[in-house]
């Protein structure tokens, strides 16, 4: 098998080993590589830089695309489907937009369209949640789907770093990007848990449908008073389905102590879901990083070698995307006098603008 | 596809009505049922009590084999395999001693043998990790792999009920057999471990090869003074690789709070492995029970009807299997004086001679 490689920054990178070893085991190559001139030093002859030279060259077979952004991913995905080249990609944003185009344009292509990477990093949860949606009715999904947050939240939590000094901290390990407010304020988590719940619940849902809010606020002293209370804050994304009627939130979350959740420390993700027929099920790993990445990318690709990667997903189900939370569900609210209190009764509009809050798992 | 199956106890009660559900989508059905007599009521003109009715039915593409025990199982599944049946089993015990025969003789016939049921009931875990052993090295697994001892460990530690209470309570529930040696000694762990450690590490490895020590020493006194140093008594199946040196052992643990592992309660499972490029992986679920057990076996008839069922399982390295704990683990022992020690330089045969011990994980 032919490779294209669109992108070589540290995930790029990454692949580029894995399928370097990949090729004692396995007929495959990566022939060209798309990224910026200043890159000729290391890649030679293999770098292009112009897009149409992979996409438009018969002898590849397929391609991974890892560069990041919405535009230029789109048309790169788009056309090397049409082109019958599979496409492998970690590209969430692409995703949770597009998926039900790009797997029908994949099967009219008849190649394939592989997304494990785009969620979760490391952690094998598309197929294992595509597997079991044939013989399960999944009903909601929980996730702590972002390792940069995650990580912020665990160094304030267990270590009394301020917001500054954790964040500063997830930035210097490699953990945070340099421009992080898609991950604080729980823009990367809705397009996480969208194509999850997409998938699960067989149903197109726009990311705008999806209710956030960050964690920008959490300071020491609000981990602390949730802590004596026998909870650890998680920054979780819930999506609960009931009929047709969705209800997807990504907020900042009590999780009791001894729930599944609250052991899920530092750059760690995890996703928890639950069926018809399964009780609930729960998937941990490493949420980003370039290896485990990687290695969710270049399992795509065996799985395309092995001509296991056909995904059946058919839009069933007209989904009514609701982003109200459900009146059931209790809050942790402080008021802009710094009074703490539990509610029930409290609408949106008042949690916003509270100075903090955060939603309390039973 | 036309099925048979072998068993209609609660397991195969579970496969014979989801089979039904899924024959809404596929074309599939259940052709004939084995069992004793006593079912004709139930089962009509599909029973039959002689295991060749099925195997040499030439119309029956595939069969699930849930009917517990060695002799007959191993008969069923060896010549169907034979036969060019595939095979679908949960029984952990045929599939511990016979992994690599059943494997061949399916490749020689060209069927397929799907085992997902053995191991973690409906946790997905054998074809995630044989997904990534592709691109991965898996160094350790560590499980907790038996629902019944979960369940008799968790109501003892959380809810203060005595060990003779909590295994009433447990076979109330159905969640112990009437006779819960195989469970208590650790045995259906062995199986388990065995299963997972044969596909990570491609060796084959005997189930007198693994230690094991059961936790029908545990007291609610234990429990208490584990709890009191931070800790939680889980009953752990380790496995660790170092080149072909492979030493696995079965035997209670002591988890600190906040490990993964430690959130792990009642019937649930959870198997944690760590490999060269995942770093941490770790699936949850429910370990036991009709319709989780259920699901696992009919998600791989769904993997053989839509042609993705193929494992290339080889053994490749001639592990050398070691009962000896490796030298730097942590031992607490409570000797025949009831003194409690925290113990690294000690021996296999003073831990068996002492009244109690659990390994402590760091």
């Amino acid at each position: 098998m032919v490779l294209g490689l669109f992108g070589y920054g540290t995930i790029g990178r990454g692949v580029y080993t894995l399928v370097e070893n990949l090729s004692k085991k396995y007929d495959v190559k990566i022939k060209k590589v798309f990224d910026l001139p200043i890159k000729k030093e290391i890649l030679g002859d293999k770098l292009v830089t112009d897009i149409d030279d992979i996409i438009n060259d018969n002898d590849i077979d397929a391609v991974v695309e890892v560069l990041g952004g919405h535009d230029l991913p789109y048309q790169v995905i788009s056309n090397c489907l049409k082109k019958g080249k599979s496409v492998i990609t970690a590209n969430k944003e692409v995703v949770s937009m597009h998926l039900e185009e790009f797997i029908n344009t994949a099967h009219e292509n008849k190649c394939s369209f592989c997304f494990e990477a785009s969620v979760g990093g490391g952690i094998p949860i598309i197929r294992p949640l595509i597997d079991n949606i044939k013989v399960n009715e999944v009903n909601n999904i929980f996730g702590i789907l972002n390792g940069t947050t995650n990580y912020i939240l665990t160094k304030m939590g267990d270590e009394g770093l301020s917001f500054d000094e954790a964040l500063a901290l997830a930035k210097k390990n490699g953990f945070a990007e340099a421009n992080p407010t898609a991950d604080l304020e729980g823009l990367d988590i809705v397009r996480k848990i969208n194509i999850l719940s997409s998938l699960a619940y067989k149903g197109n849902i726009c990311n705008d449908d999806i209710y956030h809010y960050g964690i920008t606020g959490v300071t020491k002293e609000i981990l602390d008073d949730i802590k004596s209370r026998g909870y650890v804050l998680k920054f979780v994304a819930s999506s609960v389905k009931n009929g047709n009627d969705v209800t997807i939130r990504v907020e900042p979350t009590m999780v009791p102590n001894g729930h599944p959740l609250s052991a899920v420390k530092n750059e760690f993700n995890a996703i928890l879901f639950t069926g018809s027929t399964n009780d609930m099920l729960q998937f941990y790993g490493k949420g980003a990083g370039s290896i485990p990445t990687a290695t969710a990318i270049v399992s795509d690709l065996v799985s395309i070698i092995e001509k296991r990667a056909y995904i059946d997903y058919k839009n069933e189900n007209q989904l009514e995307v609701n982003k109200k939370h459900v009146n059931s569900n209790t809050y942790y609210v402080i008021d802009n006098d710094n009074k703490v209190s539990l509610r029930m009764d409290i609408e949106d509009e008042e949690l916003l603008a509270s100075k903090f809050y955060a939603r309390v798992l039973m």
